[in-house]
């Protein structure tokens, strides 16, 4: 088998561990130099594809390729671009496969969420049919761990333990105040459709902080949470809310909607917190504070999960692998086999099964009144944001790598999107 | 000389280290048993000692004591509750000191910001006046960093470090997705009128960040701040802004009034990050992202910087030290002796001269054009971000103390705020 060269392509909103995949499959490859040529990574993601415009990261060194392991954000860039169906832009799906032959690329490894799955199975189908031999493998990505058949999401984790964490050190401050000040503290996390970052706020329950979480899946029923709310301030003399960005109304407005969508259609929000400090003040006059965490959340990466950073390397790893082992279209995947002790094997799941699946809440991780979660959602979360793996610190601050993102030489004419 | 019990309270906004002052107090009070006999906790700050609601932290085994160092929020309870001057409500006055009495209370050890040192100082007039024996001793907290004399306080350092470490980690995602999304990300962070938390988002610019800082200080220019953030996102294609929440125009209005104002009359603020994003949007066209920060940045003792962790204990050390050495109406400082390497020594200043005074960022401290922080800035801010404190976790989570705080018995009758 002739060796060939791979592509690698950072997809969507970025994570804190998303350049540990990175690291997984750059370091993996490199191990591989009998059947795996350079890593070209897409400069602002599948955009770089597009424009032939390529990184080159055989030039960088060993050590940068680790610490990207403890590097937050994408450190080849990102895009929001949606490739539209291939009936409506073959000329998009064709051209990517021609800067793929020009630099005899055969090896995809796009790492992203629910959009990019789908994406990176349509390349897949598109390079068979063009008679391109390429490997597509999907490395799952996603802060709002809403892909199916995995378990959970790399960069999950991590937004679960910032959100706890962070949800518990507040919720310690507004106890020791509340007597003559706040009473009820608001933090907004992320999460549009699915509760799950929001449901990592509900964890602090057990460290005796009363809570009330608002999810997406549960229409707001204003009557019920200020009841709710009211209730704990009485018993507590304080009380926590987590709200998801994507918290919303029965018929299906959001608490908060800014009007600007995103590239792939999504309204962008930002906002719910203050709305729902407002109704505390109005109905229930107590003294409130809010916060958005938003970017902040996803890029914490100092206070990132040891088992999320983890996976998020072995995942990078095992793509690598599978592409070795001869597969296409698929995505690794992480699969539980214990709750306590925590533990999971890689699986493998065909992109077609994971391709426009959005996976949600089940209704029997949040508690009947729609305002926490159940114990069976904390027996999945635990495990999740078990351990700490810092990084390394320089003068007060992280040591976080900067690439120097060598351009490869173009061989094809230019392309507009 | 008979041996006198002490009083101890948490005063205004907590921070992620007041406890290690505390446990300072507490712990050196207990190294000296022939001096002072238990150490009395205002429950709820000075309100405790006004009502006799007082905690006897005696009844706290030593390992509580001392994860006091590591906890952040009030561990006693805190509270926003000024008194007034002595001629107006001098019943407060001779309220508390009925209280020290009758528990033979003869050293109070007040753990606040500037309107708190101000009450110990009175407080301490008072007892001199009514010829009531009474060691009045401040230990200096604040977030804001806005007590003279001393080189910093207790709670600033890490702050300034979750500011820094949050703008970067931030920057770093807005950077990878900059090509087709967000190109401005704005953080509002704490400072009613010093902006030294602002100033500490400054810290990113070393690190390759294009940021803003808006600072209270620095009347806000409209057309002068969006030329700026323009200018950087044509040149780097993503800028940073950090944004004081009392950030003002120059008529003295703030650039988020929610109308509330809280029991010492200070407006109530939140919300310059979304004005400034509003900004941004209506007249550069920009895709932005923002975030407040509000309590999450002073309770996050999951970043505490080491030094602030150490200097709070220390200073809580000094205070006992100070009372012991027969000390009365002072506060212990922090003297810097160096920048690089950083040196310190412990100090005393008169609360005469700390009372009522508000230490502002010097001008010489930010950049000639008002957005940015000088070399000098940087050179004083850095040594107090250094250092990791870790607290310990346990199932992915802080181990945080919770105390039992027994209440002692009461001798007086009821007291009615």
């Amino acid at each position: 088998m002739a060796t060939m060269n791979a592509f690698y392509a950072q997809s969507g909103g970025v994570t804190a561990v998303i350049n540990a995949s990175a690291a997984g499959v750059i370091e993996t490859a490199r191990a591989h130099p009998g059947r795996i040529g350079k890593v070209f990574a897409g400069r602002n993601g599948i955009i770089g594809a597009l424009t032939e415009d390529l990184i080159d990261t055989s030039e960088e060194p060993a050590e940068a390729i680790a610490l990207l392991r403890s590097t937050p954000g994408g450190a080849f860039g990102s895009c929001r671009y949606k490739l539209k169906s291939i009936d409506a832009n073959r000329r998009e799906y064709e051209r990517l496969i021609e800067v793929f032959r020009a630099h005899a690329i055969g090896y995809f490894f796009y790492n992203g969420g629910g959009d990019s799955a789908d994406t990176c199975f349509k390349v897949s189908q598109l390079s068979q049919a063009m008679g391109y031999p390429l490997q597509a493998i999907h490395v799952p990505k996603t802060v709002d761990n809403d892909l199916p058949i995995t378990d959970c999401c790399p960069g999950f984790g991590s937004v679960a333990k910032y959100v706890a964490v962070s949800a518990l050190e507040a919720s310690l401050d507004v106890r020791s105040m509340a007597r003559t000040s706040t009473k009820v503290f608001v933090l907004e996390v992320m999460g549009r459709h699915a509760g799950w970052i929001a449901a990592a706020g509900g964890l602090i329950e057990d460290e005796g902080i009363p809570v009330v979480v608002l999810f997406p899946e549960i229409p707001f029923d204003e009557q019920a949470f200020l009841a709710r709310v009211d209730a704990l301030v009485k018993q507590h003399g304080f009380c926590t809310v987590v709200v998801s960005e994507g918290a919303q109304y029965a018929d299906g407005r959001f608490l908060a909607e800014q009007g600007a969508r995103d590239a792939f259609g999504h309204a962008q929000l930002g906002g719910a917190a203050p709305v729902i400090a407002g109704l505390v003040r109005e109905h229930l006059k107590y003294k409130f504070h809010w916060a958005v965490a938003d970017y902040l959340q996803r890029a914490a990466r100092h206070i990132a999960s040891a088992t999320d950073a983890k996976q998020a390397y072995e995942l990078g790893v095992a793509a690598v692998e599978m592409a070795l082992a001869g597969h296409n279209a698929v995505m690794p995947t992480i699969d539980r086999t214990s709750d306590t002790p925590y533990a999971y094997r890689i699986g493998m799941a065909p992109l077609a099964n994971v391709a426009n699946v959005e996976k949600f809440m089940p209704r029997d991780f949040i508690t009947p009144d729609g305002f926490g979660i159940t114990p069976a959602c904390k027996r999945y979360l635990r495990p999740l944001i078990q351990g700490e793996d810092y990084p390394q610190y320089r003068n007060g601050l992280p040591v976080f790598a900067t690439l120097k993102n060598v351009a490869v030489a173009r061989k094809l004419p230019e392309f507009t999107l």
